[in-house]
């Protein structure tokens, strides 16, 4: 089987995020990844979008459930980006509202987040 | 006032899609027109990186409306880049999704999407 390039974006369920808002969110999320990778890790950002960027989004309970799998991301290597909302509406202000994993190989991806469900 | 740098995205309403899978089409957007502004206009990319990155997340009724943004955007010379979903989840496959414009200065985007609601 073909080791497929992704992105995952983990967002917090708790906020009870809008569409609209969720939807923002996770474009801030994608958008640092993909600059990062640009800079960073230019083969996975080429393979990743050769095969149409697959993106997952994936809840997370809570803030905390959140940094956890940034540690796991960490220690296996994967490029992440957590995102802070500006506060403009819905939600509080410096509130954490998502975080970007990769792009980078399926199979890595999975060990840190395979237990989350999609959103 | 300042001319704030924004992004906008612009999501059908029809397909109804889940929050997830919405999310995951307007990362998609978003990541296109950060990468096709590096390129062709970084000065655009950065003032709005610099700026917190304001994304707007807007409703289209339907691929026609979607499309005849579009066709502002164009005539406007804003840059932009429209999602087709790979179609693995939930919609047709080869179906437009949304449209990424910008990032530019607001007050262009907004003669070209200013009547479109909120998602």
């Amino acid at each position: 089987m073909v080791d497929e390039y992704k992105m995952v974006i983990v967002v917090r369920a708790d906020l009870k995020m809008s569409k609209g808002k969720m939807a923002a969110q996770a474009s801030h999320a994608a958008v640092n990844c993909a600059l990062a990778a640009k800079k960073r890790d230019p083969e996975s950002l080429e393979r990743w979008m050769n095969n149409a960027y697959p993106k997952i989004v994936l809840k997370a309970k809570d803030e905390a459930e959140l940094f956890l799998i940034k540690s796991f991301a960490d220690a296996a290597g994967l490029l992440n980006s957590v995102v802070t909302d500006a506060g403009r509406t819905e939600i509080a202000p410096g509130s954490v509202t998502c975080l970007g994993i990769g792009p980078d190989a399926s199979s890595k991806i999975d060990k840190v987040t395979g237990e989350l469900p999609i959103f």
